[in-house]
């Protein structure tokens, strides 16, 4: 069954309502065991260096970030909330479904001040599994190189 | 009818367009008669706190809310512009759809100037009246807490 | 064939991703040959002024705009990033499909700093050519009527 237009952006929209509700546990199930997570900057991207802000090749990596945050209690400091733009899909492969996404991400402080704290595209290899897509990769690309050390929580 | 994901984001998109292009009075419009319209912040919202910063409980209160708009007259002097996501669809219910949205509104000054006037989620009840969707409830948890004594206008 | 929603929402998906992976020159190809093409505000489009900020009556007129904006490489100096609202459909006339659709884009500078760049409104008229849909005409109406000078980049 091919995936459309519509399957991603719902896949995107349940993965944003995770994290902006605070639901962080869920999280590390929106992706195959044996996938790949980062973060990375324009920047860095453009040139080719693997290395991320955050890095993770296993779905055991992102439950172990979210008990560190847990932990940390750093979370619960501020709200976040992501807009999510429609996908651009790529040529559907048997390796699965390629797209590319832009979000911008909110925050809203204790105080109540909002700032814009992310924005970029995430780059995704989506596979269908029994009808629930997850995601095999998903290469977060921030148009800002200048990360606030905050940014332990997930994009 | 199964009310699907791009009903609810055309409903969205027209409600957002309603205020927007400043056809306030089509905006009651999008409710039922016995409607729930409250905004809050999400920490009264956690805490289960039922006031609002707007509370209204009827199509009649919308209406009114307009009326004292158009009068104070305080709505012209900036432009709003909502970003609404996609909803993420709760269970069919018999008693309507839930949906749950995220938006960012952008406010533009007269001068010019550009700011974040508010981010959250939309918590709604839908119902489908001879085809076309109308809001028994739509609760907008702002992130925010801090208000803009402006915030008369509707999210 | 009927224009819906999710083939004019696919549209704007592929023309700001165009545009914010900085393929320019793909820019003009979504436009038919005699188009409109108009950034203007919100003020001056309310007073019916056919000026705007940025006036094209042609795709080659596009075309031209890409070249002089790789000459003067004022492009690559910052980051823009689209996030497009879903359209509202105006009734399907022969003459194409009209829609409107809310926007706004962040903007990252080389330092890091994000900010809003621009919200508004794009004022479509849409034909559909061999399957492929073209804007005919795209009326970009920006709620600030105060312009960055570094405005030449499409929007």
């Amino acid at each position: 069954m091919t995936t459309t237009l519509l399957d991603v952006a719902r896949l995107n929209a349940a993965y944003a309502a995770a994290i902006d509700n605070d639901r962080l546990e869920d999280w590390p199930g929106f992706f195959v065991e044996e996938c790949l997570y980062k973060i990375t900057s324009a920047d860095n991207h453009k040139q080719g260096l693997a290395a991320g802000i955050i890095y993770a090749d296993s779905r055991a990596m992102l439950t172990d970030r979210i008990t560190a945050l847990r932990t940390a209690n750093i979370y619960e400091r501020q709200r976040y909330r992501h807009i999510v733009g429609l996908p651009v899909l790529g040529d559907a492969e048997e390796a699965g479904t390629t797209a590319e996404t832009p979000f911008v991400v909110v925050r809203t402080m204790r105080s109540g001040q909002m700032d814009l704290f992310a924005a970029g595209i995430y780059l995704d290899r989506i596979r269908s599994a029994d009808g629930t897509l997850l995601f095999e990769q998903r290469i977060v690309v921030c148009d800002s190189g200048s990360f606030d050390t905050l940014l332990a929580i997930p994009l």
